[in-house]
């Protein structure tokens, strides 16, 4: 199924995206949840209510007919993972680094998939990075490699923007990558049964129709049932929080010169079967 | 006035502590809200009804008789600064940054102020911190530092206890900061009116009994107010965030020869006109 977060003539409500249908998930089961983080907690014994409702479904919503919101619009964690595919860690001119390297994105900067993305007061050099996003659909730590599958409720493409003129300013990159509106993912969150094997989807970025980055997620350096083990063994994870995997060759400051997004400039994110989300940079 | 977090006979709602006495805030005011954060953010219309309604208040609980919670149990952000008092950066080997040093704690390591602190299975390097914390009381953005003093509800003593191994494996330091139960703070939110001057505050850690870091918060290097300024040009600030503002020299790892923590030992922080939080270290 694809879970997604939607607004319809002003009410905000999770909801199952089915056949370029929105149902709102309250609506397909009397008294189930209607925001996405407990809708993820409860899945278990809603998943089964669903897929009979959604059988008989009418009705629901014309896909565009309603705003699609980020599919978690607050998560309680955003991890992300740098330097973690092969072709970005050589352009990048690091060596491929022997320990997971993480950072965060801070929660305020999550975006809406097809909304618009700042150009911040404070930065000139803004920049894109493609990735698969992973959602954490059950409390966990410590879970071994081997069972990290069992641990994602599902993925969605990711857009980890980031400011690099901050993120360089001091070995720190946290605020470079958190700055409001620049943690777009979506469409929709595509649950772990139903996209199968996450290690071999093509992903892409195109700016202004050129196709800026282009690889497949079989290319991660660290997988993402590494990833899961690693963070794990720090801290307790969520439903609802979500892991940006990291994010290929062909950013926009390691061309030679440096290709920096303008306002005016639309990003487009594509990975197989998980669709695409696209944002036009504003003027803060 | 003094906000707190508060269990008594199995209920978590947020108080006001007065006399060692704690009094749940929607006892005092019939409609309030009983969590921290709402609180906060309603707090320009509560504080006058809380004010009149303590001057009257008869029962509330004995502060022996209830638990108190880390005063926002689940913090939107975490934001901490590094390198921050001239006597830690000496010890620490490094140059007094020309730049904040930010980075982040996630909200799942937030402690109560007098809950036991974890030794991870995942480390054997836990060290502690102390530190003064703000907690914001606005949303808000691109705050002048000269205006920055509006948008703080209060301040706490914090503990900014780090895995030194894993906050060294990378050059990234979430993770070795963000494991669980690695942020105790407490043990109430002092408001601001009722604080005053918060750059001008003793602050020290003691553990077993001896004084191992002794510091004022007039030795910051860069101010509170510096502080919001600069974060708030990346992103937006709402009420609960909590900001930890740097450490003074003594921590256990710049001691020769290092004087890390052990299962047992007991962590005191104490701020002049803030109390004290303590915690015993426990094997996970």
């Amino acid at each position: 199924m694809k879970l997604v977060t939607f607004t319809h003539q002003g009410r905000t409500q999770a909801g199952i995206l089915a056949d370029d249908r929105v149902h709102a998930i309250a609506a397909l089961v009397p008294g189930a949840p209607d925001d996405a983080i407990t809708v993820i907690t409860q899945w278990e014994n809603l998943k089964g209510k669903l897929a009979a409702a959604l059988k008989q479904a009418k009705g629901g919503h014309a896909l565009s007919s309603v705003t699609l919101e980020a599919p978690i619009r607050r998560p309680g964690k955003i991890l992300a993972i740098g330097l973690n595919y092969a072709d970005h860690i050589a352009e990048s001119g690091m060596e491929t680094p022997k320990e997971q390297v993480w950072f965060t994105k801070l929660p305020t900067s999550v975006n809406a998939p097809f909304a618009p993305v700042q150009m911040p007061k404070a930065s000139n050099a803004l920049d894109y990075e493609a990735e698969l996003v992973a959602v954490i659909g059950k409390r966990c730590k410590h879970v071994p490699k081997e069972r990290a599958h069992e641990v994602v409720f599902g993925y969605a493409c990711g857009n980890d923007v980031t400011a690099r003129d901050w993120q360089f300013k001091t070995p720190q990159w946290v605020l470079g990558k958190s700055f409001d509106t620049h943690a777009p993912f979506g469409p929709a969150i595509v649950t772990s049964d139903e996209l199968g094997d996450p290690h071999n989807l093509g992903i892409r970025c195109i700016v202004n129709g050129e196709t800026r980055q282009s690889s497949n997620t079989k290319h991660l350096v660290f997988n993402i049932w590494d990833q899961i083990a690693c963070i794990s063994q720090a801290m307790t994870l969520e439903p609802g929080d979500i892991i940006f995997t990291g994010t290929p060759g062909g950013v926009g400051i390691a061309a030679k010169p440096p290709r920096l997004l303008n306002v005016g400039d639309v990003m487009r994110v594509e990975i197989d079967r998980l669709g695409a989300i696209e944002a036009r940079i504003v003027a803060e």
